[in-house]
């Protein structure tokens, strides 16, 4: 039997602690049977200490093990999943999601809430009137075999050392470790039994991870810890040095993907969205290579085979499909309010996780876990990094309700610098991570 | 108002905190407002980053104003108090004590119990029988007046935080972390109330720190702390590579004490006795300096002055004070069992932590902290460092009841490394360490 202090000792002095004690651990935890000071000890002993690539795969497959593993062949083909790692405007899944279905891939997706300044995929689509996300494991299976999509929470039979482990780092200053989320991350995405993983690796100022290297590394962590547990896993490096989507906030977001899927918006959100899908639909076998994927999604998104998944999915979970043909059915906000530069120049950078909090002031997203959000409300940028504004041009207008307007501005106007000179725009795909290596662009 | 988050995060970061921070810590510990999960947190991220001599000191202090302090002014002088880093075979306090207090030095000791492989004051004094540990506040300062000498157990109210801390870092992985070792010992000698303290800091085998330098560095950490406190404070520096007196076990130690204190045995634990009775008088101002200090005590030891004070001491608490007269009325172990050398040689080396160990498994310590203890058992050593041993020569006498013998008896035969020619006697006493400087021996 294993002592907890003996595992915390071995892990101060630098030592590798073993799968046996790994899985001690992650049971320990989702069992409640180790306290939350021992466990605490632990996290941030591997906080400083970090954990070999052995080890993280081992404690991803412990916190696997903690709990059940969705059993997805009843849906009728390769599941293939998509995660990123959090951003602001990024709501790939409502776009990459309906054009992979139409392409005939199953995509089986657990998502989560928003988090700090990172809006949810979870909230965006409650804010549809209807639609739900607390499907049974039964109805989620069904639906992914019958119409192909289906997006709901991750229940708390998976992974739940997970669950145990990410409340506990979130209150002990452990949640900036990456094998920690490395293991949170890659054990959910096991756990929820898909077959091939796609992962998108937010970099920049809107980012878990602020700085290229470290989003590689936390890349390749990933892509590593699902080649050692026999989970085929890619990972896009894609850029969050400003908001992806124009749309900022959860029926906002909805919108934009709308607008993407009826062929009435372009830019960054579909290209990364293409980008994610191509490799989505070759990892699940629907296509033999990327450029035939490509077409197809570009097929799927010019003939409305797309939207017209997504219109299944809403009706599928309860939602009112119509906001697909008419998006102000979707909750509108009761005021809008323009924010305007104060000087001309040019949009140097932007802070993006400031934006998101903005975006949260106004009622888009939770200061604590019990705080309720406010569906309709959130901004839209006018501006991208490189843009010429002249002195009262708009940046970006708020979509508000009663609170937070004050905030939100200074917020908002905080985080975008304006500079004389035109400076480079960001990269928006910097690198995909295979198990074989780094490809940067 | 502070969050604890952020005062980890900070430590995480390798920053100092403020004493504001470090009241808000500490009185959360002792209030138990902060979570245990975040106290360890915090622990451990201490014990990764260490804290600069301030931060020590406003630890300490913040531990102090946990709780209250106490009132010795009742007491008739200026009390001193005597603390041991904990050793084996290690009773100074009861040769000591009595010494300094027939020298008319006014000695209020707030003691410990025994833990892991060390004995403790309190434990011996509760073998004698019919003596009382647990007295009043009131009674402890009205017996310090009356004959200059009183041992209790230190209440809860004084330095709450390190109660609560202390059983954390126990269970956590972080006893070993200096400054948390620091302010654990002197924010208690502090509340304890005493005008001066006298440090003996172990070194060796036997010691929390095994090597010089750490118990140097030990030591300078604590009267640096004294000193910053406004508390006048030495340390003594004495090897524990061997038991310091001959005897280990509770009524074994007090035996060994009144041996002494009647002239009837002398050796090492007498010397280091004197020595810190005599930093104990100058500081108390009992003695105007060293030599006239040392004079003073063997005087009292020659008069049986000293032995007197005993006898006192333990009518005062409410002990059979015979036992001062025939130690044989002293809880006696039903049997005597000699350990001998399985080989000629020279006592080189001991594992003096092991032997202690042994004594514990007699019974004489607790293996937790529910244990009961056996007052009678222990053990004698026969042999010292440097010592010739014949084959079959008894290296110590295990005094043992029901149980632990063979346990107890492999463990002091592996504790006791005999070889071919005679080493060096380690050094009894290695260094003095004074807020102006360390001298070494």
């Amino acid at each position: 039997m294993f002592n907890m202090v003996d595992l915390i000792e071995k892990k101060k002095r630098g030592q590798a602690l073993s799968r046996q004690e790994l899985d001690f651990f992650a049971l320990g935890a989702a069992r409640r049977t180790i306290p939350d000071y021992q466990l605490a000890a632990l996290l941030m002993a591997i906080w400083f200490r970090g954990m070999t690539a052995e080890e993280t795969r081992d404690l991803t497959l412990a916190m696997v093990a903690s709990g059940e593993v969705a059993d997805l062949s009843a849906a009728g083909g390769l599941c293939v999943d998509k995660h990123s790692t959090g951003g602001v405007g990024d709501t790939t899944t409502l776009v990459v999601g309906p054009l992979c279905a139409a392409c005939g891939l199953k995509v089986a997706k657990m998502s989560g809430r928003g988090l700090g300044h990172t809006g949810g995929t979870l909230d965006k689509i409650e804010s549809i009137p209807g639609a739900r996300i607390d499907l049974s494991m039964e109805r989620f299976v069904a639906q992914v075999r019958e119409i192909g999509l289906a997006v709901i929470g991750q229940t708390g039979d998976l992974a739940p050392a997970d669950k145990a482990l990410y409340a506990l780092r979130d209150v002990t200053g452990t949640v900036d470790c990456l094998p920690l989320v490395v293991s949170s991350i890659m054990s959910k995405k096991i756990a929820s039994g898909a077959g091939a993983i796609v992962l998108d690796v937010k970099t920049g100022s809107g980012a878990i991870m602020r700085d290229l290297e470290s989003s590689i590394e936390l890349a390749k962590a990933m892509v590593d810890v699902g080649r050692l547990a026999g989970k085929p896993t890619l990972a896009l490096v894609t850029g969050m040095d400003q908001p992806l989507g124009t749309h900022v906030g959860n029926a906002l977001e909805v919108k934009e993907a709308i607008d993407i899927l009826a062929g009435r918006a372009k830019g960054r959100l579909l290209e990364v969205s293409l980008r994610l899908g191509t490799l989505m639909l070759v990892a699940g076998g629907r296509a033999a290579e990327e450029r035939q994927a490509r077409a197809l999604l570009e097929e799927a998104l010019a003939s409305g085979a797309g939207l017209e998944k997504l219109r299944q999915m809403i009706a599928a979970q309860g939602g009112d499909a119509c906001v697909c043909d008419d998006t102000r059915l979707l909750p509108q906000a009761a005021r809008k309010i323009p924010v305007r530069a104060e000087r001309a120049g040019y949009v140097a950078a932007m802070n993006t996780a400031q934006i998101g909090l903005a975006s949260q002031r106004l009622g888009a997203g939770r200061l604590s876990k019990e705080d309720a959000i406010d569906p309709a409300v959130g901004l839209v940028m006018d501006v991208s990094i490189g843009d010429r504004v002249e002195k009262g041009g708009v940046l970006a207008t708020l979509y508000a309700n009663e609170k937070g307007v004050e905030e939100a501005e200074a917020l908002l106007r905080g985080a975008i610098a304006i500079a004389g000179e035109p400076g480079d725009a960001p990269r928006l795909i910097d690198a995909l991570v295979r198990p074989e290596g780094v490809e940067r662009f």
